[in-house]
């Protein structure tokens, strides 16, 4: 592995945009665009803890930017720019810097995005990567999670639960024989550039469960979700699982679809928003607390665990 | 260790801005300030790597925060806030979290900045923390690296050397019976505040150290640094160290003070901009390239290393 100034000469430099300063300077010196908030948020991907080992290095970058996409999409924001810091063990081969840098290229022609800064550094046990991305919205216009009334409905974009089937099958739990689920798990894909302000009242992505998730539009907005786990948009090849890998697929997380709240009446709207993606009404907030989760004529189904928490 | 939610609530929510809502969103949303341009920098530290295991990790936390603000200073941007990883063990004792919180927390009153969002996460093996943070700066006004001239002279505020013997100290390689190096070495004073737009024609903050952050201001500009040894300030305590920790001094890094290249006929201004900190001249830029570090009427040092690499 060639040293810290090498790497980033060689591997992040032709990353950089202009407000990169070439990654020469202390940091990087950005022009806001006018009349326009920012949106910032942050996200890190550790070996052993969101990837395995010999995961391909492409896909984690990618999937890093990703997971940081959607969060600027749940606020519904464009994004921008990013800044990243890497933490590689001095013992990996410099193949995997090429691909993860790479992947960062790939992903910044697909989003319009560029690198601004960053810092690397030396590990002693395993890879860390961090992401801050930069995104912008309109004033005022930002999806929070506390904008969601009794009354609202619950919408989801694309499938829910393919990622963590993916996960299982990556751990050697699961047959995946077309790479479906793997695919949907290594490279998820963000719903940036949706235009929902004035449609959706509150949003968030689903990136640790769709119940917990959920959980935090209810708990921000002070109302219950009620969704009906039937109508939870499961992918072909999900739906051929049946109702084994239900509980799974609404705590599993990693699906980065969103949740969207959404007053009565917009369904056309929300529709032309969301245009050839699919988004499925799965239920309705109301007055209360917390997550019900109905099952057709049987019970209420329950959790061992709402979805992912680190410890 | 509580979950990672329960950890933010707790820890982090208190010290969030009114931009990191609560850190209950996705993201903050940020309305950057009128008419300036941002600045943005990311730093981490990681254990074994940029702090010992013992370490106080109020004084982690600080020093993450003091050595992102230094790369601000280093810009000559004022800071505005900053967002924050966190991978913690789950053996690490929540008083460990506290202390971490507390230090944040004294540094955000003193540098008057907060929280604006975050990401928590835990880890398999060690500490590993980030800060990225914004500032603002006058359009135009950012001090870049390529900004020195053949004839600007090298001015550097405050004493070079004592965090490197701090370090040494804490490593049990040094006595230090007052804690002055120790001192220098865990709690850095980054030098935001200074006004030196229209004084300075380039900076750069010592973090790698003296002769290697001057090579970057040289490679910048495409000049020559030449330095007198002798004229490289020292605290009275490093002083009386005498000639051999010279070459540790010029090259250990972690000084967080800042190296100004002045064009000629400034230095009244030069001193009234950094009132009570003194700055001492120790060379100037010429025509040609890299660092020449001379030394009285002796030969020129060499250094084996021009100072801190990863790896």
């Amino acid at each position: 592995m060639p040293d810290e100034f090498s790497r980033i000469a060689r591997y992040f430099a032709p990353l950089a945009g202009e407000a990169g300063l070439g990654l020469k300077d202390d940091a990087a010196v950005f022009a806001p665009p006018p009349g326009r908030e920012l949106v910032l948020t942050v996200d890190q991907m550790l070996e052993g803890v969101h990837f395995l080992s010999g995961d391909d290095p492409a896909l984690i970058a990618r999937k890093l930017l990703r997971r940081n996409l959607s969060d600027l999409a749940a606020m519904g924001a464009a994004p921008l720019g990013y800044l990243l810091t890497t933490a590689l063990p001095a013992s990996l081969p410099e193949d995997w810097l090429a691909g993860f840098a790479a992947g960062l290229g790939h992903d910044q022609e697909i989003f319009n995005i560029s690198l601004l800064g960053g810092d690397s550094s030396s590990s002693l046990h395993g890879i860390a990567v961090t992401a801050t991305l930069l995104g912008k919205v309109a004033p005022g216009a930002a999806l929070r999670r506390n904008g969601a009334r009794a009354g609202d409905e619950i919408w989801v974009t694309g499938t829910i639960g393919d990622a963590v089937l993916g996960l299982q099958a990556r751990l050697g739990q699961r047959q995946d024989p077309t790479g479906f689920f793997t695919q949907r798990s290594l490279l998820p894909v963000p719903r940036v550039g949706l235009e929902l302000a004035g449609i959706a009242s509150a949003a968030i992505d689903v990136s640790d469960g769709l119940v917990q998730d959920l959980s935090h539009i209810a708990e921000g907005s002070g109302v219950r979700a009620v969704i009906e786990a039937g109508l939870v948009p499961a992918s072909s090849e999900a739906a051929a699982l049946g109702e084994e890998v239900l509980q799974a697929r609404l705590t599993g997380g990693d699906d980065y679809e969103l949740i969207l709240a959404v007053p009565p009446g917009r369904e056309g709207a929300l529709k032309a928003a969301c245009g050839p993606l699919p988004v499925t009404k799965i239920g309705v907030f109301e007055p209360g607390a917390g997550v019900r989760v109905l099952s057709g004529a049987g019970p209420e189904m329950a959790f061992k665990s709402l979805g992912w928490k680190h410890f």
